[in-house]
């Protein structure tokens, strides 16, 4: 199957390149990015020299799509959704990493992003968690691929609020994040000088653009209506997301009730492991690797739940997870091109 | 003043040695270590090389007592309790960054961590945080430091509970720390191959022996006995914690409320600097020094107030806070040795 | 076919695991652990839950061998010796990465080692590196993995010997290593706390055991005796080696004919890259894979020959070079599971 | 006495600020940011909060000229030749950062840097390196601070040239550089999450601006002209250089009889130390400090004698080095505001 890679210079597109590099069935055979169009991909990032044999070219949906058969969209919001309308009318699967068709509520969507430019296609997306949406990601054309803390926070937590098990108030969400997560962003305090043995909250409460996404499947999942307190801090990591969300349960809950929940969940799941209880999710043994790490503790002292939870969010937070949704969507195994182990040490 | 420092071959032995470097009125004659006893304290910590000149010996309380007039004891708890007691028998005054006497109720150390050697000095020890206890201090013989995570969490948390403007229940401790807080343990987890790019939470939920340490004080905030859940992560950097804490007020805040109190509770206190509204506490910006960093914000739309702070445990956290309580004790300006800058960038 | 892992423990077994999870032919059926025997592998590298579903074992190569066709030994030198000695007569291929059988003289090896419990065996052996010894590779039962600062400095380095274009007297080969080289050892020096924005050199001069070894394989490549200026550096990184080569060409040399011969001599290697004349090597463009990135430069007013070089020290400077080899020994494609694109970011 | 700081808002800036604030003598009056005038320091720099009490100002040369007696100039080349000039004519004495005033050879600066705005002022520039040119530094009026690398290469090298001891040809210095020596640069490879567990040399050979810097003040220790090899190396910390500089005794020498030579050359030099024979220097054992540590090899086999070094580049090679010469220049005891012990770990 032929593929394109659009917006494939920035840190979700060059991860896109490394995984799709092993996988069978997709070719790359379109690489986009405006600011290096002509240049070798081998050239632009050496670690790929000898392994991406293609040129940069510049986004063109036009003609892109007559070209291949699928596509991954990693441009900013709203400039996605531009190419993935011109890419869906042509016939063109997309998988879309950008927030454009997260939002279910276009006026979410406009709140936080500002106009959306297809919200026709809005209804047509379907998100891209296979944990949570793999029979209707079979039959779609289009793929929201979730945010990265979403996906962090969703998996823990989905399996307890659909069964009612916990209070829908006060939901706390702390989330530690590794700098690409930002993106290959020039700015300052994403510096080495600035980052390295630095460790803080930024856009704290109602401020990061993943709080209305959580809040979207967190409802969808208790069958109400749920606002959460979401916290980001930023990591002196390359990758990763660790998450910890404090919870009430609606009656008392032990750490070992908890975890069944967890594990029925998730017994058929491959790349949701839920640890033996006692043992906390590391970033390191999830990363490179396409695998959320989950764990759940109960304080009984205090009736809190404590939800843990451990991705590399350039993969299953980003670009591993578009493959996977990918390749449900096209009908290959699930797990294609995603069963590399992670990177420890 | 002539000055012992008891255990002095730990990370927070060296802090002590570094700070007291810098100290008009302390001066270091004596430093214990008994795997390193005969050694020049400058080939033992290169760093210190032409600085500390003295040589490292055993601890031998009685000998020690004979020769100074101030202890900083540095040594493991229980083992530190009984130096203890031969010093204050001896009429030294003594600085204990030990456990040892940080609880006021004998039965829950020993719960959390064995018998107890000297129960009859508990009474006669104050809490070494002077942004509490300033007059205690000034009139005692034995200052218990206190441990990094509760100093990092009372300083934001205290003003909020004096006043009781916060539920006392549902209190959720979140905090992140460099791994220099376990001191210079051979742990195969704090091997750099392990943490670096890495973090985790542990002793999740009432498992940190510094739960009993932050609901004493807390609790004496209060009035009134409160329970916390407290859930440590450690990061990948030397120095520094980080804590976010959750709390519901009890009558609807703002941001700009919840930043008054703590202005109004640290206008005077020269170590806890509260940042402006908009900026969150970092741990680079305390690097080094004796600065709590603290900033509250509230979440209206969940009733959710987030208090945090950023800290040096080694600093503020420990040896910099033992020797802030010292100068109280031995009437020296407070801030005698600890207005050093930030080591930034 | 049937594959044993013994010592597989360390990184360089771990690491072993790893690459093997995704090997075609070679599946692991025994991972040895004297310390770990009886526990699921899964569960001391968590990483590999669900990933590495077999137990560790006892090292017992009677038993091994009667179950593998081939063996990877990880072992400390000299236990190693032992355990390829009992393989190795039950018809076992072994593929060694200890450095028991790298050194062709035994007298050497006793100077640096001790005692050899093999020596028999050391003329059996062909030293690991495909792009030297590629023919003999194919051709034996037992290969001699070389250390990870002699691939780094070989492959840059033989081309020019072997053609007789650089003096071969003050040779200065100044590396530095990521610490997972040292393996998974409990040395103080290696905490994060302490190596975390550090560096230094350590054993200076002739200190490093891989001293022999480098100067054994660039007298061969030279024919005729050479001694090299080796200084090892520590980084704070996990991984990579980024050596850094200085030597005096015997006639007048540009850097376009140093790149030249490194081009021709590497045109036909998967696992060599031969940077475009400006790039330098860089660790991270090589974290994770079994890529060797070289580049050279030549300084026509000091008359100096630079060399660089960068790799991952657990995959072509140990574990990768090792299934390397024994895809070679064993008749599969040389690149079989070691095509796997860098971990970049 | 008065004091200003003239580019106050990079690294070098802003750690003239850190050392600044514990010097009993200078006070800081001025702190010029063209991109940050009218803002106070504090709110630019969160470390200094509650330290520097001042406001950003542009730089207005006259003005300034008015109301300080020193002036720290940190601007970049050339636009700092302009500023100084303006302050030299009305009586300012000036400790430049820049590399403006280092070079005694104006056809070399124009080669390396272009046009050169005070010609007349190079001869009366003192290299500002107390262990080289005290006596000079005492009676000068214009500071010309050393580049980093430089003074990392210099003080180990020096003692060995002036005595003839060693070969004046082949020398090759590879140093190894934390990234705040490339100061606040919104660079991409500078990012985090590109330099983090990474590792690479760059400029080789003949490219970097310090080269003809360290070469003329070799040149003056041998007596004769020395060209250089030299390799710098970026290291993921922020501070820190190491250098390891490779040479051939002139005639059979020990590793103690180069450290003898070290030892005499700094006896009485309070920011030069020389470890014991078996020791190497170490970033961490400096970091923040004022100190460079020095030590010597001989590998008598290959007759070649690796002389290495450890400094934080940001005070012993930029900002402390600074206020060491003007504490010269200006009469005060040369370690005020510099014994601050390094910030281990």
């Amino acid at each position: 199957m032929r593929v394109a890679v659009i917006g494939a210079s920035g840190y979700t597109g060059l991860e896109l390149l490394r995984i799709l590099s092993r996988h069978a069935q997709f070719e790359v055979c379109v690489a986009t990015s405006e600011q290096r169009a002509g240049a070798p991909v081998g050239e632009v990032f050496p670690s790929l020299r000898d392994i991406a044999k293609l040129d940069f070219e510049a986004n063109d949906p036009d003609s892109i799509a007559s070209r291949v058969d699928l596509a991954f969209t990693a441009l900013p919001h709203s400039a996605s959704a531009a190419t993935v309308l011109a890419l869906r009318r042509a016939g063109v699967r997309v998988v879309d990493l950008s927030a454009d068709f997260r939002l279910r509520d276009v006026g979410i969507y406009r709140a936080w992003y500002g106009d959306h430019p297809a919200p026709q296609l809005i209804e047509t997306a379907v998100y891209g968690l296979p944990e949570l949406y793999r029979e209707r990601l079979a039959d779609t054309g289009l793929v929201a691929v979730p945010g990265c803390y979403p996906t962090s926070a969703l998996l823990p937590l989905v399996p307890l609020l659909r069964q009612g098990l916990v209070a829908t108030d006060g939901i706390v969400i702390d989330s530690k994040s590794g700098v690409s997560g930002a993106g290959r962003k020039l700015d300052e305090q994403f510096l080495f000088a600035e980052l390295d043995d630095n460790c803080f909250a930024y856009k704290v409460g109602n401020q990061h653009r993943h709080v209305p996404e959580i809040e979207q499947e967190a409802s969808f999942a208790a069958g109400s209506d749920i606002s959460v307190t979401f916290v980001p801090h930023l990591l002196p990591t390359i990758r990763g997301i660790a998450t910890s969300i404090y919870l009430r349960p609606n009656s008392p809950m032990t750490t070992e009730d908890a975890h069944r929940v967890l594990e029925e969940a998730y017994a058929d799941e491959r790349f949701v492991r839920v640890l033996p209880a006692g043992q906390t999710p590391r970033l390191a043994s999830v990363r490179g690797s396409n695998f959320c790490d989950v764990a759940a503790y109960c304080d009984t002292r205090t009736n809190t739940l404590i939800l843990l939870s451990a991705l590399d969010n350039l993969v299953k937070g980003a670009s591993g997870g578009a493959v996977q949704s990918a390749n449900v969507m096209c009908g290959y195994p699930e797990e294609t091109a995603l069963l590399e182990a992670p990177l420890v040490p």
